[in-house]
């Protein structure tokens, strides 16, 4: 793994085994994509941080900080995510969140994966996953380093061909993807779930229910979700994913992921080409 | 904060930035109390640790290496907080669980506390959290890392006369306490609440379970609390302290509280007399 590093402003990619951030999954993460160093939806990714801090009582973040230590890393990486964490840092021991000795600030960036031309042209595998998400309204929509949900649905399958994995709530309705948030159309209707009883509020999510306001967030069975006539999934670093196979069940692309890809690339980003 | 912290064996004190028990609370924890260098409760805490390893996929842990470990780090604390912590370790971003370069592997020791006498004389004031824990089988009873539920409950109060909180369920169903289990007689019946759904199976509520075989555990709610005949809160690193107050209301330590403090001294810990 080639990563660039800096913790609290400083060349280092190694932070205090005492910190709550280890210690209690206590704090929030952004990954943003660069491209040539610039980042389309970074004034997205530093309100939803700024949410996140609110969330959980951290002070908020100084976004022009993060954008200074985020050109540092990401120079020189033409097409890069940036990975900014922010914990409650070190203090006593025990889960008060007292005064603390300061935030611990991680800035990393990694080169972008060079991900297939017909994973957005044809679409890609997804697989119903077994794990239920908790419901947790305190949490829900915040981006918080608590993702032991996601690693054990995202350890339910090795094939390399399934890209990823949807995942719903104890009600069995659906939520999301492991990393993505999902769009379903059916009946012609675009449709997405909400995030406020569990799942992450996604950039890209947010970015295109303004840019296609006629989507409606409602909650969706799997029964409905089986009869979609296309899905697709959105990722603030991968972008838009049109589905092509769920399960056994066979899709296509269809006229609203073209639609969400389009504004993909309006915001400034490469690739996603119908 | 004065700690002896050994990773993956060498007398160091930080972990990678890119570590998963950091990224994504991908581990487990334990927190064992050892009186001149002896833990009396070591046994179950491996069991507990290697049963979390099972559930999360993680490799089963050297308990031979980390009983040597340990005992380097409480060498000459009298009475000490051990806290081991396993991480899936550094590997590929993304929440697939795939080979890492291995576990990481934190032991860290902290002289106990002075607890005050009359917490286990006379009992603790407690209050009711308001935030209610989330329904999550396939991580309930595992003490991971991922613990914002605990961080955020137990920042409801600063008031330090109160020393735990009581968690509830989404149903409203008595859990635990922020970091200790919760017995409760009513009706000269002693009680503890399940931990299949969410809550931690604490290593002195399994010992007690065990020496005290009439108690029962089964789900409680909040009104049947509330006519309690006594309460107490166990920790393997705090022992058996009795409620004096919950919320407005008045209790005494009671026949139970004493019994199950006995056998806390039983297991060759100090403290706890009646």
């Amino acid at each position: 793994m080639t990563a660039r590093v800096l913790v609290n402003g400083l060349a280092e990619d190694h932070v205090s085994a005492l910190d709550r951030g280890l210690a209690y999954g206590d704090g929030l993460f952004e990954t943003i994509r660069a491209i040539n160093g610039t980042a389309p939806l970074w004034a997205r990714h530093m309100a939803r941080l700024c949410d996140g801090c609110g969330r959980l009582g951290l002070p908020p973040p100084d976004a022009g900080m993060l954008s200074r230590e985020s050109a540092r890393v990401v120079d020189g990486i033409p097409d890069a995510v940036v990975k900014i964490t922010l914990t409650r840092g070190c203090g006593e021991r025990g889960y008060a969140p007292t005064e603390s000795i300061g935030v611990t600030r991680i800035v990393a960036a990694f080169p972008a994966p060079l991900w297939p031309a017909d994973w957005y042209r044809d679409g890609i595998r997804v697989r119903c996953c077994a794990l239920r998400l908790a419901a947790q309204p305190r949490l829900a929509g915040v981006k918080h380093l608590n993702r032991l949900e996601q690693v054990l649905a995202r350890g339910e399958w090795s094939n390399a061909d399934v890209v990823e994995g949807l995942l719903f709530d104890q009600a069995a309705n659906l939520v999301s993807a492991t990393a993505a948030n999902v769009f379903v159309g059916i009946d012609d209707v675009l449709l997405t779930p909400p995030v406020d009883i569990c799942g992450v509020a996604g950039v890209l999510r947010g970015a295109l229910l303004e840019a296609l306001p006629d989507t409606h967030v409602r909650t969706m069975t799997k029964e409905e979700l089986m009869r979609a006539d296309e899905i697709f999934l959105t990722s603030s670093v991968r972008g838009v994913l049109p589905v092509r196979a769920l399960d056994g069940r066979v899709l296509r692309a269809g006229g609203h992921a073209r639609a969400a890809q389009a504004h993909w690339r309006a915001f400034g980003f490469p690739g996603g080409e119908s």
